[in-house]
């Protein structure tokens, strides 16, 4: 017997939304599937396609049904959201998120839940730059890293629900302090995505060549490049929210850029290919 | 019949090299493959395999041979190794490189060729993070990109045989000045590279944090930073060569790069759903 959850309640059915309802209908990780979003068009149409087994567009419909409440909505809602829910939670109802920076939704969440109703913040570390429930596979989480941020007040018993829905969907969890999550964050994802998109920008913004050069970019290009179509409102909220590790993460790339351009422009062979071969080493250990 | 020469010698029997042997005798271009190098073993193993039909480690042995030569050493010895096979070159015998900077190849070479001989630069821009001729697949250049660098002194029926080539291998052939290749392999393909090899070593710089944090990556930092792990050597000797336009487009991502930290550092959201959403909707067209 799977059956974590009786009933769990996703909030915004987009990738990684879509993605979990599929894995714990799979799974048969609760007995019932609901979807809250805006838009109940869309809804219907996950519903049809078997993702859920029902969709409400406003939280008094069922909300209160629900033993278990994922937000899964854009980073920069999930604190108004889980606000505007909260009221309609039952009793021992379990909030969790899935947003992509901690610290602020963590501080702003906890002290405001019910009596007798518990959050736990998390983020799964999955995605592509697609989003959309239409891009959804119940194999996302797989072999994946779930970091979960409980703090000194939160409930055994609700973190280690939390923690065996993951678990199920196939992640690695791993509990941190939201503010170290948001630093890691901050260099392995939020650091490499800005980079991304400025040197498409970068490159986008040459006139000084009379074609579009961008045809004659490899593979590499491409790969590298590929993190620079995410979703722009997302990555928008993300810096934002966590603007200050972001701006010292840039701040130590740009001083390891003007290393590396110092070796270039001094024609240092020497210590540039100390630099490659580092990076490269670091690189092959992943 | 597709044969385009009777003898072709690869100078240099790596990841390009390797493909274009294999590719060389599968389509049945030339009706004799043979490999030079420094390590006769290596060469040997190749010969195991079928890659050539024979292999030298002097220019002496055989060279006079060749109807074509195709330097495909790494980019820092392609000049040294053209001066160096000239003198055992035969009437009307074709040079060609596949090195990925173009001008101080060009401009060192041509210049220096015995009479009745003909050097073409080329640049298949083709390749992976891999090297080695155990890397190499006959099918590496097709729908790829191939420029060559024809100059006014380029003789043409050396330049259309070399187009053959090229094509016969599967890419699109395109021809351009020099200097304009330089200025834009610097941009779509230099500057990614200086970036991917600085973000791995700048996170892997970051001493605050108690764990190996690129343990958290995901797969779209593994993809960004695929390139990271490419040939040192190969890429000190690129920067070198290619330097003045390399510090121009690191410059211009530098300044990009001041536009959006400004952009995190007062919390202009606007703007940085402007920047991010220009970086997608480019990002798609490619």
């Amino acid at each position: 017997m799977n059956t974590i959850f009786n009933h769990i309640a996703i909030v915004g059915l987009g990738l990684i939304g879509g993605s979990l309802a599929r894995v714990v209908k799979e799974k048969k990780l609760a007995h019932k599937v609901s979807a809250y979003g805006r838009t109940i068009e869309r809804l219907k149409k996950a519903r049809s396609l078997g993702l859920v087994d029902d969709c409400y567009d406003r939280f008094e419909d069922r909300l209160h049904e629900a033993d278990a409440v994922v937000i899964a909505t854009p980073v920069g809602i999930i604190e108004e959201q889980a606000l505007a829910l909260t009221p309609y939670l039952r009793k021992n109802a379990l909030v969790t998120d899935v947003g992509s920076v901690k610290g602020p939704i963590v501080s702003a969440i906890e002290p405001r839940m019910p009596q007798e109703t518990f959050f736990i913040g998390g983020h799964p570390i999955a995605g592509t730059e697609n989003s959309g429930f239409e891009s959804s596979i119940a194999e996302l989480f797989e072999g994946r890293i779930c970091v979960l941020t409980p703090t000194r007040q939160s409930d055994a018993g609700a973190l280690e629900r939390v923690r065996k829905l993951w678990a199920a969907a196939g992640s690695s969890v791993v509990m941190m302090d939201a503010e170290v999550h948001d630093k890691i964050v901050a260099a392995i994802s939020h650091l490499p995505h800005m980079v991304a998109f400025t040197i498409v920008n970068a490159i986008a913004g040459m006139k000084d060549f009379e074609q579009n050069i961008l045809e004659y970019s490899a593979g590499g290009f491409r790969d590298f490049t590929r993190i620079a179509a995410s979703d722009p409102v997302m990555w928008r909220d993300i810096a934002l929210m966590n603007r200050d590790n972001l701006l010292q993460t840039l701040d130590f790339f740009t001083r390891a850029l003007e290393d590396l351009k110092n070796a270039v422009s001094t024609g240092n062979g020497c210590r540039l290919e100390e630099l490659f071969r580092q990076s490269r080493d670091t690189r092959r250990g992943i």
